[in-house]
């Protein structure tokens, strides 16, 4: 299954339990010798929710949540007839998600995810600047001087506004951020171009990973970073166009809302 | 399937036809909205050999043949009980090629394909170069010389021996040899490092595609060329070593052999 174009092996293991999904991911991950894909997630049964997930990136490492990929699981579990409720809970290693799912002749289109509240003290998301929040805060990066905006929605977002981002060379920009002092955890970088209101184009550099398609908790941070800098407006619906699709943000007071389609692309058997 | 990390996806096409298999490749290929591949095969019934193939890149347009993708279909022939035999012939846009499959535990573990005789000929090749053929001939190419030796397998291919194949910055010299006006079909390059007796390891430029983990066509034409410049012994199985794996080659007088595996990754059912 796919969500922009951020695509995972989903494997049910309600019945099957997996032993080594470390290893499972780097091979079955490979684009040539295996199935090829950003990683495995496992769909378990929890005590706690209605579902479980685990995720592994294609180098094995464990992922502790994925905005992308928990819409897809969602699908699973509606479509598959295991979960048959609108309203899910899931849980991930960053606790429980609560989503909503909008179906189209019976089977789940796209989903809502709540993504928590966003964060925006210095020393929480961390980030090496005095004050309450970072909103419009110049400051010097490389050799040049930015105006930053900095969230974080479970891990560090630096956010930046610029023009066109078709034209932007991120792969130079990018690790000059991620790599910058000022952020002691590393950064994910999301440069932003305004389109309307309400409505942004954004590239991402996630840390560890460089520029991807799609970022959920990315989108996340631009839109608000959108409402702080008074591009976007609170409690409404923010549309935020990525390299690999679209996703719909709302920024509230007390949570930021991620909508997103998701789709099966196809099912598989393989000997392992 | 894959074979040297050349994936395609193989369709059965004995039961099923399928419409417009350009679209359907491009639709497939995708690797992330799509299954992912470097292309579609599809398997069908011939009257003049015991199946036939079709190519389809992931840009849609339709390969003559493809030394890697042959395998996979035999494989999937024998071991799907479709044509239960060792000694295989299949129709391909480039005429019949005919296969030895060798099995380990009743499935097909490896195939050697008859890959028809190597052309010298500069004109067949083509190559704007006097003489009946060039081997070890000095040319000039970007603003370096180089000694070059040309083979025809069907396409059109020039090889050059050097030191560290890994050291070499192939995206760079590759296109001034592709695009060189000596080669009026444009040409496929081999970069060679002499390993030992009978055993070379190569990095490819195809035309069209930039370097790619595996060119069967390649494979052979390094093998005659390392034959041709006393590197290795004709009528004798030559290891080539390529980014994706390794293939076996044989140079006769009247064909050259190629020996690789081939692997079913997974099982898959798609909705189109």
């Amino acid at each position: 299954m796919q969500s922009c174009g951020n695509d995972y092996i989903y494997i049910n293991c309600f019945d099957t339990e997996i032993n080594s999904p470390e290893s499972l991911s780097v091979f079955l991950s490979d684009r040539h010798y295996g199935v090829g894909s950003d990683g495995i997630v496992l769909i378990l049964p929890s005590d706690k929710a209605d579902a479980r997930m685990r995720m592994f990136n294609l180098d094995g490492s464990e992922g502790r949540m994925c905005g992308n990929a928990i819409r897809c699981v969602a699908k699973y579990l509606y479509d598959n007839n295991i979960v048959r409720k609108k309203d899910m809970a899931i849980e991930t290693m960053s606790g429980i998600k609560r989503l909503k799912l909008y179906t189209q002749n019976g089977l789940v289109s796209s989903v809502r995810v709540d993504m928590g509240k966003a964060e925006l003290n210095p020393k929480s998301i961390p980030v090496n600047l005095s004050g309450e929040s970072i909103i419009a805060r110049n400051v010097v990066i490389g050799d040049k001087e930015y105006s930053i905006t900095c969230v974080s929605m479970g891990n560090p977002h630096c956010v930046v506004f610029c023009g066109d981002v078709d034209l932007l060379k991120l792969s130079e920009i990018g690790p000059l951020f991620e790599h910058n002092p000022l952020f002691p955890d590393r950064v994910n970088t999301e440069f932003v171009q305004v389109l309307g209101e309400n409505n942004i184009k954004i590239r991402v550099w996630e840390r560890g990973s460089g520029e991807t398609m799609a970022c959920g908790t990315g989108a996340c941070a631009a839109a608000v970073a959108s409402v702080l800098n008074g591009y976007c407006k609170k409690d409404e619906d923010i549309l935020v166009q990525l390299l690999g699709g679209d996703l719909i943000i709302r920024y509230t007071d007390n949570t930021v809302y991620m909508t997103g389609d998701c789709k099966k692309v196809f099912d598989g058997e393989v000997e392992i």
